[in-house]
């Protein structure tokens, strides 16, 4: 029995943020579904795991965590025999590659995620559930993420991954969003050569088509 | 002679946020002005130690880092016997007291920034730099952080900080935006019992006091 349960579907891109994690570090784990339709997200119960009423949420046999990155993180830390050993920088508690990480989460998180999630509810959520799509909206976060993008494709051009010569958690975490993305916008990733040539290597890992099948499966 | 630097103004919430760090933690530093009105955040040399061209950026004999909150990890692990021991969750390295810390320094960064930094630009840098003020984006960022800010009230309701009983990064990492907030609208904070508790004794800080200091003399 898996003692470890994400809360969420693998359709939500936080939540698919986790279970590439888990994949990556070969963590068994069930999925508990949170009917949001029946407003199940903003129950007591669920509130005691992730007070904002969002997921993922996230429990183990010793304790429960909230936001996607920081589940991540917890993870690594946790489990750190299991799986990919590099996802934090290397398995030696090096601070430099660790920092390196750090520094690479917070550009995706504050950077790449605000204009990416934006796009990802305007071109995809937005048509799925009947919203209607604000061409303004595409075009101004189209732009802001294609500077973030230019700044990748020059540091890729450095390194092979975000943070260094390892796939770590600062690539992992931009897997949901990009592949939204690259699905409705190819060439926003494609046409630049080394942001091209990282998003082939890190959308073709074993983990990350793990939650792919997840996500297109019929969902229960 | 001080072997930090950092980049930037204290008048930028970001640079704010490490320099309450620094002086936390006991660390010496000087101050580079980065003159933004000439571009040079955008100079060859200014990218090299941050890509995107925005400040924060941080330097010490060891390495360089940017982002203000993966600068402030870094400090902390790169500084562990200096100043305050506690901000990252204990000095002894407590998984699940450092993971608290990670879970609400990403609350604070996906939950908190979004809407209040919105603010900020609305409520105090708009009008310093002859913006027009956005009636509807006050509005609506407002709301947004009142949910968020409702929810730390149920928190704080049980523990002292947001990550448990010590003062630490997650906590810090709110005193930027919200010094700027409560002197534009005071009941945002101070009409939440737990929050304003909170919000009293977190900006009481002496480390804080330094950093209103800095914003307050004749900038350079």
């Amino acid at each position: 029995m898996a003692s470890v349960t994400v809360y969420g579907t693998p359709l939500s891109p936080a939540v698919s943020r986790v279970l590439a994690c888990l994949f990556e570090k070969d963590v068994d784990f069930k999925l508990a579904p949170v009917d949001m339709a029946k407003g199940q997200h903003k129950s007591p119960d669920f509130l005691k795991l992730q007070p904002f009423g969002q997921v993922p949420a996230f429990q183990d046999e010793l304790t429960t965590v909230f936001e996607s990155r920081a589940i991540c993180k917890y993870i690594c830390n946790n489990y750190p025999e299991k799986g990919n050993q590099t996802l934090m920088g290397g398995r030696d508690g090096d601070l430099l590659a660790q920092t390196s990480v750090d520094q690479w989460l917070e550009a995706e998180g504050q950077s790449f995620n605000p204009p990416s999630s934006a796009l990802v509810f305007q071109l995809a959520f937005a048509p799925m559930f009947g919203f209607k799509q604000d061409p303004a909206a595409i075009e101004q976060n189209e732009a802001k993420l294609a500077n973030v993008l230019d700044v990748y494709d020059r540091r890729l051009g450095e390194s092979k991954f975000l943070a260094g010569d390892d796939f770590t958690l600062a690539d992992l975490a931009h897997l949901p969003n990009g592949h939204i993305l690259v699905s409705k916008n190819e060439d926003l990733f494609m046409s630049r050569k080394n942001v091209g040539r990282w998003w082939e290597e890190i959308s073709a890992r074993p983990a990350w088509k793990k939650v792919v099948e997840m996500q297109n499966a019929p969902q229960g």
